[in-house]
């Protein structure tokens, strides 16, 4: 490692990095999520119980996902649509299964007014006079209200497939909430879907399993397993969830993004027909999917260190920064001639770049900001460049530096940003292959999950009690059915009743 | 008018417009507006009173509006983030003005659970023993639970400005909804913005209605006034509203965005303080804006015309459509072979172009959809075409038909959609000069107003008695206090008392 700006600046740096450092992963994994998620900005609760505030360091990358997702949803011909925040409480209950599902966790709207308080000057109460005669269920999720739409919409096969997404926010009410991973207020996105066949709502429903992915791995550098829920673990409503899992660092899985076939249930709750192109009445069948800012949740955990974020370059919102640093106005002049020029460069090539030259912040300061916020690549900047026409490169994936002449700027950038994006996913794909593992008896499986947690593959008799069983005593669930699962004999891990094959089970956020 | 495709097609295409037409503008404006947007399918009615659906159509529209702004405020230094969707009531009371302006249109969460009801199976009920301790108000403005949260933000000088969007859903229970215009629930941005001084707070509220006009004008093609609201028809807790107003077809003015100069009235009521440069501790300032789907609502009633919808090239998710005429597979393929050649085209030069070849509907379908929804270029394009090398282009402005020689059409369709963008503007300015007035005396005001409406612009004595009393005699309320108002000595057209310029009057939605 070179140190061309000498002791001063490393020691300003260390200064900072001693007073705002995170707690190390290997001592408090959830305690280094949450100083890192505060200290880098990207998120904090709020004063209302269980929701988070997104701040703009958040939000950003948050944009950067809904960017690529939406075109991805929008290149697979699906349309943006946004349908009511509320669904009255007749039409959540419809559909039974959906509505047991999240009965328990749901924000309840029952008046539409507040009055002064006869009691209590400049205080307001609720105005018993405004109570709504049906009460409104904030969504938790927007099957009900949408069927209840369609109806009206479709006819007849010429109405089908409708194929909507919407961007949107829903409540579960939580009570224990983490910042991103679980929060009474999440953002998402929502698809609906209605098709003429089963076998093409089946195909909308593989399609966007194939599309989180897709998303998950070539954006976001997160590997993950495809595979569909066990009964017991899929969305209320549906036949089938398709499911993307992915590994954290301390060896849990984080459920990163579901597709659901629904079958015809809600069609039927909604009484929802159309005419075939035969002249029969059939129900339409249906597909509903998302992700949410749970995604940001697994991003932290993925490939976080100790320094801070790590941000896959196809999704930071900042893919180099460049910092000045020097002793006088005119070496500042001088630097910042250069900088700009940089900038408009890297601009005009759809790379995003920041020049920070804040005079208030110290480079030590400005270092570990960016380190901390997962910023690709620094480049810093000082006289003695300008006189060597060279910059030095941090890479924040190794914390790696490198002397670069300046012609030779444009490429090194390029290739090292996309190398960069290959790396954090073979780095984030060995970890999650080294955490993998076979277990072909209880008592292996136990101690691989006590011992490293991980993914643990074992045989199941595929019955609901011996699910609940097997999470009773060790905290794991089934978290997919792989898709593609290997048929291989077996007796299962808890009752020793034979299986076909092995199904994913985890200690899961 | 050319008619190169003979009868066949514009029998099909009368027989589409008889059925499925507007009712005129001059006949019932507010039927037509309604028919229109249901029409066109931008939006709908939904099951959850006062709430819309917005549909693909009208979704693809506002998000074209939601990019253009977005890139405007990142533009001048804005970034995103979101706050909670629920504001406890003791926070939602503590600006005064602010509670009590919002107070009678709140939805209220009471309750976090439902159960299953004992006395009807299948059915659910909320369940008493969930009650909230504390009320939470569905957000109807930010401003409450934002300076909640600036307060733990903000210490020094060099924690300022703060300057915040967010894209989000709000609610104010309305007893007369009307699609777009005033619904329950709306999407919008809303900026909050935090000022180490007055004069900079005032500045960015200026700057936002300079913004607001600026898109108004240039992209959606609506001309507005600008200025700022009465005291009584100001924000609730806002020192100054600054606003563009425009003017509808049928003379009545539309508030289409506001931005709010709020003093220091959340930071005294929030307890926000920071230390100066001079080491005081001061209070913070603060502004606010927003604009909301609303201005959907203005883009259509400023250019549909009896035919439906008119779009400005510049927010107009389709620009061109080229609907193929044929009789033969044979014909078909000639036809989309070059159609696929103009899609290519037009779509590397950023044009958004769609090639409508769906063969359930015939071709005066098509052109009847696309007039409704307001698609400023229509190419229609036969066997009689290929062979002379031209295609037939309808103008959505005008209705006007040309033919375009194939080899002059890119050259002919960046011309025209330039033009259009201006002529639109052109038009609704003219529209607007001639609609607005000057009126020295109570009955000239009445007549302006009975036979024409119109912006009026009249000398008013500045007390909000009178205001009252000019609004409760005619209906009109004053829109805004000019930007750059003359001076001028009058006496107030209800009082005689005098007045030292003209404010705007007119009949609002």
């Amino acid at each position: 490692m070179s140190k061309p700006y000498g002791l001063k600046y490393f020691k300003s740096y260390a200064k900072v990095i001693m007073s705002k450092s995170l707690t190390p992963r290997s001592q408090d994994y959830s305690k280094w999520y949450h100083d890192l998620i505060v200290k880098a900005n990207l998120a904090e609760n709020s004063a209302v119980r269980g929701c988070m505030i997104i701040k703009p360091n958040g939000f950003s990358i948050w944009e950067k996902m809904q960017a690529q997702l939406d075109k991805m949803f929008k290149a697979t011909g699906h349309q943006n649509a946004y349908f009511p925040l509320f669904v009255p409480k007749s039409l959540f209950e419809a559909e039974e299964k959906n509505a047991e599902g999240f009965a328990k966790e749901c924000a309840i709207v029952t008046h539409y007014r507040l009055k002064n308080n006869p009691t209590t000057k400049g205080k307001l109460m609720v105005d018993p006079e405004s109570k709504l005669e049906e009460e409104l269920i904030v969504r938790p999720t927007s099957e009900a209200i949408i069927w209840n739409t369609y109806k009206n919409w479709i006819q007849s096969y010429r109405d089908l497939p409708i194929l909507l997404n919407q961007w949107s926010n829903v409540v579960r009410w939580e009570m224990r909430t983490r910042l991103f991973l679980r929060t009474s207020e999440f953002l998402w996105q929502e698809g609906h879907t209605a098709h003429a066949s089963k076998q093409e709502a089946l195909k909308e429903a593989q399609l966007m399993n194939e599309i989180y992915a897709d998303f998950a791995e070539n954006y976001m550098a997160i590997p993950v397993l495809q595979g569909t829920k066990s009964e017991s673990e899929k969305f209320a409503g549906a036949e089938i969830t398709y499911c993307i899992e992915a590994l954290m660092q301390d060896g849990k899985a984080l459920q990163a993004g579901t597709s659901h076939f629904l079958g015809q249930n809600f069609a039927k709750a909604f009484d929802v027909k159309f005419a075939t192109k035969s002249g029969t009445l059939d129900y339409v069948w249906a597909t509903s999917w998302g992700v949410s800012t749970r995604l940001m949740g697994a991003l932290v955990m993925t490939h976080g260190d100790d320094q801070g974020l790590v941000l896959p370059p196809n999704l930071a919102p900042i893919q180099i920064v460049i910092i000045p640093i020097y002793k006088n106005q005119e070496e500042l002049q001088r630097i910042s001639e250069l900088a700009n020029q940089m900038v408009d460069q890297f601009s005009s090539k759809q790379y995003r770049i920041k020049y920070d030259d804040r005079k208030n912040q110290k480079p030590g300061f400005k270092f570990h900001q960016y380190e901390l916020e997962g910023v690709p690549l620094r480049i810093s900047l000082g006289p003695r460049d300008l006189e060597k026409n060279q910059v030095e490169i941090s890479y924040r994936l190794t914390l790696e530096k490198e002397l670069i002449p300046v012609d030779q700027l444009i490429p090194y950038v390029e290739k090292k940003l996309s190398s960069m994006q290959k790396e954090m996913f073979q780095k984030a794909l060995k970890f999650q292959r080294d955490n993998t593992f076979e277990a072909n008896s209880f008592d292996t499986f136990q101690d691989i999950l006590n011992q490293k947690g991980g993914f643990v593959l074992a045989h199941w008799d595929g019955r609901e009690e011996t699910e609940k069983e097997i999470q009773a005593k060790t905290k794991a669930s089934i978290r997919c059915i792989p898709k593609n699962q290997t048929v291989e004999k077996g007796t299962c891990i808890l009752s020793g009743k034979p299986s076909n094959g092995r199904v994913v089970f985890a200690r899961a956020y």
